[in-house]
């Protein structure tokens, strides 16, 4: 299939749109009128642009209001779109795109909007132009696909046919099912978008909201699949109308849109269309079974050596040729890395290493899906050790830990012991990371840990900050083996905002009352929680005086799902880091989000330690 | 009456809160439940610094899912209430708010909701408590005021009573005259939001979107008044969720929302409450007529001197004190000051002085409504001239420009000439000017422009910009006299931002043709408007051949409405500053909106000139 994207999706100007969308690997690209009229290239200027860049100009979008107005009103549309035509022809655009009548001049109906349409189509024909007619959900008579159908059917013109548009079937909640029914030559031209679950007006919501497919919380895939079946073969073209990529760097939602396509394309069983250069048919997801490891970029690593050892970690190892040192509990290692110039607010998360059953397998699907693989910075003795960047600029790694089959990344360091020698802790593993993302770049890292990682997106949660509102999104494997949540401030940050830029690690603990005690003996800083979380607490559960009487001693929350209990505490923040200890009892998901407001007030409250 | 805030409308601690209501002269706060959880502060802490600060804590809120519910849970609830009661009494706080329920286990039954209700006024009752019910408008069972008050009377329980909410009952658009049927001691507390229209589901639209009155478009004004008739006699209490203000700085957010409780008074014709320090009744708005000038600090006034002279502007006096020169053509005046220091970008429109009927009454409604006046600076024989900074920063000056019961500004500067001594140019006036806000400041800017100067706001627009999508909302004088256009970012700005903070001057000339033709002659940098934009014109309006060949070759941008025609052209960009003229044809009311995204691409397309 042709890759194709529309004009409107990305910012600049359109010949930095044109550049982003040939640099990106499309194989054409849809004309938004308003792109061209702002333009100073010409329309014959904008054809040749795109011909050197490899893409078609596959359609011109929007005309409106055409179809079903009063005999009067027709001559001064068939005369506008005379216009238009000409345009087209100098652009080499061979479809134009009519969308369903908005205007309260329309009239309801279909055998006048079919002979208007017909004749529209016979005018188009004579420049040999065709008419792609499109339901917006929000028409005055024509809200469907369907009912456009029967239009379209009714006026029976060759150069007649329909525009699907994925955001316009899925927000009017349409069956798709009756598209299989539709010839595919009939099908013109096919637009995708996603758009989150927000409870808005589709106009609003269409024209702030959308997003790429594999970003939002519709069923791209399946209406894709329907399309399909039908016999169409036209582009499978991006038309998303977003507030936030229309600030966004151009190249970056460029290829943040391939990404979703090629995604897309998988999950819809697509083989790969022609040879585009560096585009293959990306190997399946390797989904990672847990936490490798955390890495903290720190100036110095004494001070948080000493946070690791009053939770019980011990130093193992120091790496053979970098300032690395690698300290363990359990299942649990977090690397800090004294050596890298990164950290001007301190200690701060620079790369999670995740366990994968194919680390090659995991990074050549990280390529083929347009994350960037990092240069391998390794010793001629280091283990492989594989890694591509995050969307945030986190490093992720794919490791085999202690695996027969594979040379282990924990060979690379020299075996040493510093830590207490008294009983082992309790902590086990990471239980997740928590990854403050750029605001502007949330939805690309929503699709990288889905598509590149294959970890399953949560509901988005508001919480509330004492400086503003964030939203929070989990991502995980389906056993918890690996969760990530994502937060990112709700609306953008002014000069004037509270950095809130934190990250975390969160560490299993089998006994949190033991490991709580154990790093308040060590005179570790733990975050101090009010006096009045507890009162509410014990007005909202009845665990009896002795548990409350532990929770407001040791400083431990308190959640509880349907499956089960969560305990937890964090520690202070040093840079942009703080870890949290967690306890789940049964089967409890969540990640104790009730408790985050009183959390960050907790830490806006505190001095940040710039320890480490 | 008594004036209060909910601490969930601001930014920060609960202490930091408490600090700015305080500081805006409040007399009393609500407590929202989570802010008080969230902080280290005891609720005696809390008590006593409230009442140091003169505040009294009127309402602990909001106290969920209680009524209706089946019998199994009721013991549980009134355990939660209990808890409550007691840390209520440790606040100081006599009235509990009552949400109607929400969750899926409220019964709909009227009777039951009643007796729980009571049973619980009489548990209150006994800690000297108060309990008001209020409809949520998104209520499982009970959404609206009139609801909630047949189970109060139902109920009948002395210290049982109703909480009113002004969004809660606009949002639904129920109508407030039934209020008046209520009397007035069963009306325990008012609570006041506005809100823009906006599509939306109204729990979202009252999460994100509420304001304080006079930002929206709610008639919050109307439901006071009927709320006072029936002898309410309790607080008028500020309730907003707003996403940038849980962002803005605490103590500008708070004398915000002061600003808008008086001018909501005076709308209401409420004399002013009990003796606050500092706050007396504002005197009546003093509409301004017309713009006396605007002024622009520029590094150097030569290069803005021969752009003036382009458009047919004369160098008519130099400030006798200061290196500030005088430009006029008609009534049109441009001050260029090259004695500020402060336009680190070039050219930057720091004052625009506006013709005021009494220039001190307008400097006391200024004050009266919270905006900072400015100290003045002027030599001994300069001319009295008042002004006061809009929220962006911008100084209004208030003028009687060569009127003989005032002296005039224009005596201050000495009599000078240079400039063309060919025909008079067409320019007439200053037709209006825009303005960039901080996007965090726009809510804030529309109340000073409503409030202190008595515009009227119009509609708001979405105009799309190559980098972002802009909101923009013109003020104006009923007569058009004075008009303001504020522009802001829709969504906020992050660090790869183009920077769109432009400001423009807009001059009316009477011929727009010669004004274009005498800048062209002159060598004037217009801005170039593409070939494109001009194709387009023709497929949308016929104006004959003529006058399409005249609009292209001149570079003139056309729009028309139903009252008449427009055209208009714009100088490059110099700094973060530049010209626009217009001529209104006929009864013409916008400003050309539909053309503003083709003026944006131009001007991001431009490398703009540092000249000035």
């Amino acid at each position: 299939m042709r890759r194709s994207i529309a004009t409107v999706s990305l910012s600049g100007s359109l010949a930095d749109k044109l550049t982003a969308i040939g640099g990106a690997g499309f194989d054409g690209v849809e004309i938004f009128e308003n792109d061209l009229l702002a333009s100073d290239l010409s329309p014959e200027d904008v054809r040749d642009r795109a011909a050197d860049l490899g893409l078609a100009v596959e359609l011109y979008q929007p005309f409106r209001d055409f179809e079903a107005v009063p005999p009067d009103l027709l001559a001064g549309s068939l005369r506008r779109a005379e216009h238009k035509f000409a345009v087209m022809e100098r652009l080499g655009a061979k479809l134009m795109l009519v969308c369903s009548n908005v205007s309260p001049a329309a009239i309801d109906d279909d055998a006048l909007a079919a002979e208007q349409l017909r004749l529209l189509a016979e005018r188009a024909a004579e420049h040999g132009i065709r008419i792609a007619y499109e339901a917006l959900a929000w028409g005055r008579h024509v809200g469907d696909y369907a009912h456009a159908w029967r239009i379209v059917r009714m006026a029976g013109h060759p150069a007649l046919g329909l525009c699907l548009d994925s955001f316009h079937i899925a927000a009017r909640d349409v069956d798709p099912y009756a598209i299989r029914a539709i010839p595919g030559d009939k099908i013109f031209f096919l637009q995708l978008a996603d758009a989150p679950s927000l409870p808005m007006d589709v106009l609003y919501w269409s024209r702030h909201y959308r997003c790429f497919p594999g970003q939002g919380d519709m069923d791209v895939a399946g209406l894709v699949a329907d399309v399909l079946r039908t016999g169409y073969d036209g582009p499978l073209s991006l038309e998303v109308f977003n507030d936030i990529f229309r600030q966004a760097a151009s190249m970056r939602t460029a290829q943040d849109a391939m990404r979703s396509l090629i995604a897309l394309e998988e999950q819809v069983g697509l083989r790969m269309g022609g040879p585009v250069a560096g585009l293959t048919s990306p190997p399946r997801p390797v989904v990672p079974t847990g936490f490798a490891f955390a890495e903290i970029a720190a100036p110095s690593a004494a001070p948080l050596g000493n946070l690791l050892e009053a939770l019980g970690f011990v130093r193992t190892g120091v790496h053979a040729g970098k300032p690395v040192e690698l300290w363990e509990q359990g299942a649990a290692r977090v690397l800090v890395n004294s050596g890298s110039a990164e950290s001007p607010d301190g200690p701060a998360l620079g790369a999670i290493g995740l366990e994968s059953p194919d680390p090659a397998a995991s990074v050549k699907r990280a390529e083929a899906l347009l994350s960037p693989v990092l240069p391998r910075m390794r010793g001629p003795h280091d283990a492989p050790l594989d890694a591509v960047a995050a969307p945030d600029g986190t490093e992720v790694f794919f490791c085999r830990t202690a695996r027969p089959d594979h040379p282990s990344w924990t060979g690379d360091f020299a075996a040493d012991r510093r830590g207490p020698a008294a009983a082992p802790g309790e902590i086990t593993h990471i239980d997740h990371v928590a990854l403050t993302q750029p605001w502007h770049h949330f939805d690309e890292a929503s699709l990288f840990y889905r598509s590149v990682l294959g970890l399953r997106p949560h509901e988005s949660l508001e919480l509330p900050d004492p400086y503003g509102l964030l939203r929070s999104r989990a991502v995980s494997t389906e056993d918890g083996g690996v969760r990530v949540a994502l937060n990112v401030a709700h609306v953008g940050a002014h000069d004037g905002s509270h950095d809130t830029a934190w990250q975390h690690i969160a560490l299993a603990s089998g006994d949190i009352v033991a490991t709580a005690r154990r790093f308040r003996a060590a005179g570790a800083p733990a975050l101090a929680i009010p006096a009045n979380y507890y009162d509410d607490l014990e007005a909202r559960h009845d665990l009896g005086a002795d548990r409350h009487r532990l929770l407001r001693e040791l400083g431990l929350l308190y959640d509880r799902d349907e499956h089960g209990e969560f305990l937890h505490f964090y520690t202070e923040t040093t840079g942009r880091v703080f870890f949290e200890i967690v306890q789940r009892i049964g089967g409890y998901r969540g990640y104790g989000a009730v408790n985050a407001p009183v959390r960050l007030a907790a830490q806006h409250a505190r001095p940040r330690l710039r320890a480490g």
